[in-house]
């Protein structure tokens, strides 16, 4: 039987504010990536997101990021690899001290944003998150963009990792992202959205944004939890999924 | 044969700046109260102090603070104990993931400035940080001032407590310290603070400002990284127990 | 003819957050306390909701914080007088260019959330943020609670003054707001809301939350930018006022 | 007669952490660039400095950085225009008000860090600083790197410029400066950087690190503020300026 993760970005408020599908995103994916406090998730936000995860049996998973709240961890930063590495270690540790607190362990690390697609591209900055990874807890799992150094790097440096694909984000022909600041960066049909969805789990493959194909062998698909669609988006994937055999669960245990 | 702890707050920098005595007090005390981000101490700052700290085997505690890097923790904030709670919890956790990652274990809790002030006089504050750290781990100690509801408190919730002294602050009857806002709260001459901490370790007792006489029972003396006279009091300290035969310990092991 | 000023919180986003309802608020207010960056507000938000207030010929105040984006700036924060002043000027003068590049001017003062409700009861922090006001600009005027030392301290000072009421908040016999954190300090019910600021208006009292009655003299009232039901509340008063002939118009010129 | 301005970084302290040469660097240049708050200098600091300098009569510059405390603002950061046009309108007016606070007006404005290094490069960042400064007040000048389109943007854009030249770093043929992290990037023999001021300003070039003479015009030499060696070249500069007959006054008037 086919078996596929799905993982959104949750816990991403501060302060008065929240991001609003959390709670619904919550009931439908397997995974969380809940965010540390540098780009979002302040330490009452955490507490909360881990406890709603908890409850929901989601499995925990850190989102580190630069420290850039006011950019939301959006904008690439020249930050050395020796602090990318001390940034990773602060956030991971300080999420999984909300996990213990509420009686469940840190699964695994993905980073986000722009140092998410820096590492995608940047040996140095995948080796120092993957330093930092292996010296807080060497069992956790990096989850990373599909096809990428990132992974590599991390696999190098003895720490285990798991794919991912994007169900809602352009490809470029080499696999990486098409950047949010360039048209058609984000999709938006649902149905199109489902159908990518489908052939990355079944057929392995995305459709790159100059129509070229490319092989993906995705542990998860990622939905972003800040994006309108977001919640429509996961419950059509998932009603497809059943449909189709296709189980949901965590790539982590 | 006495013992005494000496402990210091250490890696009380921030980005460009560096406070500059720690090199010289970590050579000097048995443990040290690590900033963790929220009144001083980035992540560069925490990694570079628990490397140091371990080369030198002194012990490492952490040392949470409300979040007012503006005010360097020293000014009361309002939060609740639901948000002091969280914040130690994720300072605290933030910190042993440093410790983790050079090969030590986080060994005890102290409060930092307005927030410790806070929780010798408030229950419900005090109790909020025993709960965030019988939450990451139980069996770290809170370090704490002798002869407040922080102890009763923290040992009421079931965490083992240490006392602490300060040998170079006034002292009000009631135990409390002098707000460092009233003239004389902070004492700077070195023969009359090495005095007086004999005192508080031989006999048990300490001045205060109105002249009586109030008792201390020591596990700990603190000495303050950030004062200017901080080494040069430690170094008298030092030279004096050893003529007195006083040994100069860790109080967490 | 009667004529009342209504004013509302505006551009408390920040960085990827906003707050929904400011586009429909500047449509019915007629003066706009705006973020400064402290609880609230980011540059851009800062820009944005300027020039909107400019496109709508809404009056803008400065709604200077404690610096607490964590907290809202709703906290007590035990910050000295010369640190209050020396906030203030820093985030008028900020706000200010921000009007001065589109065009327009700062036109009045009003503190923020527990820099409000300090300087309504603490003469010191009154008085720093009139030096601050007057030091920046002399003729700023201070919009702050009607009865209340606020506005007889910054009369003092020199500085000219505004008085307001809330027609969403409970009042103590003493004038002052019921604090938030007390059951009953925020108002729902729209139809008593209204009531509640006719007689503001027209009548020149609100009945406290013990039942006494207070007299009030508002020139302007504040509907909460961020209260769910503040657009509702603001369509109503509006309404009303056009039926009893009440005329909104801004207390600044 | 030649004149020359000295310009150097000040009030780059925050909170509890001070930078030490503040006060002597203060009797010896003529132009301070006072922080404003992103990358070092909070409203007391700001308030603290520009008192100072106005007790020096020596003239102030804002210096607007990326907000970046955590990196001094010396990391880039991949903001976009407008972003740094909101930034540099935030920072000049919060300076700007404290100016008017103390008597003096705000003359100029110099770009910290990495954001001058951009702008030095990067045409669309030079212009959106240009705009942001013509927005707030167009009599204000833009000192920028001497050559470089920084410079030609900003006059492009209606705004007067003044050219400055770096005494103790090292060039690269291009006109822009060798990164810091590069070796050789920072000058620290006071007796050739002495000579390389004098060259400078009355032969009009300087050597650059391969060796080539590249033409500088400058209005101003940049002395850096934070550097441990500062006071000590300002000091040498000014001895041999006197003895060479070159007036050190300012180009702001």
């Amino acid at each position: 039987m086919t078996t596929i993760d799905l993982n959104a970005d949750l816990g991403e408020g501060f302060g008065r504010y929240r991001l609003e599908s959390d709670a619904e995103l919550l009931a439908l994916v397997s995974s969380a990536n809940v965010a540390c406090g540098f780009h979002a998730g302040d330490p009452l936000v955490m507490r909360e997101t881990v406890s709603r995860a908890v409850a929901r049996r989601v499995v925990i998973g850190a989102h580190p990021s630069y420290p850039d709240l006011l950019g939301f961890g959006r904008r690439d930063l020249a930050a050395s690899p020796e602090e990318i590495e001390a940034y990773v270690v602060y956030q991971v540790g300080a999420l999984a001290a909300f996990c213990g607190a509420h009686g469940t362990k840190l699964s695994y690390v993905k980073p986000h944003g722009a140092l998410y697609n820096r590492a995608a591209r940047d040996g140095g900055a995948a080796r120092a998150i993957a330093r930092a990874i292996r010296s807080v807890d060497p069992t956790l799992i990096l989850l990373g963009l599909d096809g990428t150094s990132m992974l590599t790097e991390a696999a190098a440096e003895g720490i285990d990792v798991a794919r991912e694909a994007f169900v809602d984000r352009a490809y470029q022909p080499d696999g990486h992202l098409v950047p949010r600041t360039q048209p058609g960066a984000v999709l938006d049909d649902i149905p199109s959205i489902v159908e990518r969805a489908v052939r990355m789990v079944t057929e392995r493959f995305v459709i790159a944004i100059d129509g070229t194909r490319r092989i993906v062998r995705p542990d998860s698909l990622c939905v972003h939890g800040d994006g309108s669609h977001a919640v429509a988006i996961v419950r059509a994937l998932r009603e497809r999924f059943d449909t189709l055999g296709i189980d949901v669960a965590p790539f982590a245990r």
